[in-house]
């Protein structure tokens, strides 16, 4: 029913979807299988899946994996099981507009909505071969602006483990070194998950691009010493006027860039886009764990150094003004901010 | 010989001179004894002593300590131990400065430098006491700039146990809070090796003062929500222009004090100040082991979450250029960098 694909960090083979455990890598390479809903919920929350377009996938996958297996279930019960997915993750807009996708909400008529397995399989097929195709789009458009020779810094983890494709910011990283750039990458742990520090580095081993770690206040340094010509990172919220919200500590990356005049650019398909949130000021952002920021743990172990009742501050992403963004790289072009909106207005009149 | 003195990370007591192993703090208390100067040496490279201060005037004591055990030691073989001692860590000065007045290089003619163990109790002595009076001094210039009820955010240690004192910028932050000026201190836990998260939050846990643990890259997200209103670093040496060194990660807070218009501070004694050192471009710079940022280690246990064989960039300091700091908190007073630098050469006029 559908079809079978496989990706760098999520599959479906033999009616099975599975995932990779992006918690133990870079050490350990494990397949989880998501069987109900609730696994997926669990995989999402744990970040075994993470990355906004990954996210979106693979919930629709598990919505279809549901009414595969629940051939009676009624239409509210599978609406139900959909806003469920759907809130698995308050800040990825990908999420919900790949459930919306999946429930057919752009169509009018709840009677004309078909929420026949055989109609699920076809709408996340049709989700998971777009963002793939998206990816490839916009990392094109991002490495024809890289130059020979660059030092490029990025934060988080944007790759292929983070989409089924080939990545966002890392997709054009990837795209740049593979037309012969000669590109150095600089690599931002970024605490407190490491997701820089595990799986892009993991990632830029695999395809031997030659790159640097450091800790995330180490970059400053790098810029002022000139080693640094251009920042690349993701986004998992675009509003309207070109605010996106990203990994904690995009901002902080974004200040750095604007005082040493470094170009800093976000890139992320169109799904990512957001044209009923004005700016960045009505992005939700979730607040985590004090444990995360105590110390660290994953499947590399478990470490605490700070007091054990130590209040923190812990939001799992912040926001960069569109002041401080040279430009969007999307899978449908290159926008400063001023034309991003612009052309949000239009896509937006073309819809009503 | 020498008085007894206890403070909290060094004291000499029953003719012992015992240190307390920073490395395994907060969760465990332990004193280390130092009975040679191969022992101190070894607890300044690996951290177990830290802190220009401190280290300044564990080298001091460690020498005095030496010269008492050898009665029989020549000249030359205690100035090439005191060469040892200098030699433990590149960039801080203090242990210079201190190293020189223990074997009294401002005294031209060499045969009246005193090396019996009188003297050198005397001076060692005389060296803590300063230090102690200095931070002091310092915390009481810098605490009258601090406002009521502001958010401060500091970075690394600088507390008590980096100093025999009161602490450098903690130090203004205690004597803040001993005002009743109900700040509240955003901390830094300073990657790689955490001394913000595991010391700067034991000692404010100690005070009672109220604080909030953060990853180095959330600072810019608190300073754009309006939280903090005034940062305060140590020096582990300043150039007379006024740029200065200190630990990794103070220039990238900087950088972001200057866009949000932030106050910013560097606190530290005259004994950081090298005269000679015309600016921070020459000011040398101690790499690090990769390990260190490849994952996390110390008495709380040891991970390492990125590929082993990563490339890593780890150094120690930065610098933070004059043009990003507001002033210099002395225990000679409150300077902008012009007027420092005045001060400066005319307390060289007046040396020479």
């Amino acid at each position: 029913m559908l079809k079978d694909f496989e990706y760098l960090s999520i599959r479906y083979k033999d009616e099975k979807l599975e995932i990779l455990d992006q918690r133990r890598l870079p050490d350990i390479e494990e397949w989880m299988e998501s069987k109900t809903p609730e696994d997926m919920i669990t995989y999402i929350k744990q970040l075994s899946v993470r990355g906004a377009p990954l996210i979106g996938v693979a919930a629709s996958v598990a919505l279809f994996v549901y009414v595969r297996d629940h051939p009676d279930a009624d239409r509210k019960t599978i609406v139900e099981v959909s806003d469920q997915l759907r809130n698995a993750r308050p800040t990825a807009v990908n999420l919900m507009n790949n459930i919306d996708t999946m429930i057919q909400l752009s169509q009018p008529d709840q009677d004309k909505r078909d929420y026949s397995a055989e109609k699920m399989a076809e709408l996340a097929y049709s989700i998971v071969e777009a963002e793939v195709e998206m990816c490839r789009r916009m990392s094109e458009f991002g490495a024809e602006l890289v130059q020979q020779g660059e030092g490029i810094l990025t934060h988080c983890n944007t790759g292929g483990v983070a989409t089924p494709g080939m990545g966002t910011a890392l997709g054009v990283i990837r795209a740049a070194h593979r037309a012969g750039k000669q590109i150095h990458v600089y690599v931002d742990e970024t605490r407190p998950l490491l997701q820089g520090g595990r799986l892009t580095t993991y990632e830029l081993e695999r395809e031997q691009i030659p790159y640097t770690l450091i800790c995330d206040n180490m970059a400053a340094t790098l810029m002022a010493a000139g080693k640094i010509q251009r920042v690349l990172v993701g986004a998992d919220r675009i509003a309207r006027n070109g605010d996106f919200a990203n990994k904690i500590g995009t901002y902080s990356v974004a200040v750095l860039a604007k005082y040493h005049n470094i170009p800093f650019h976000g890139v992320a398909p169109w799904s990512t886009v957001d044209p009923a949130c004005p700016s960045g000021k009505h992005i939700p952002i979730e607040q985590r764990a004090p444990q995360e920021v105590q110390g660290a743990s994953g499947a590399f172990g478990s470490v605490r150094w700070a007091p054990k009742d130590s209040q923190t501050f812990n939001p799992a992403f912040d926001v960069t003004p569109n002041s401080l963004i040279t430009s969007l790289i999307l899978d449908t072009g290159v926008y400063d901010c001023q034309s991003f909106e612009k052309y949000v207005e239009q896509i937006k009149g073309n819809l009503s």
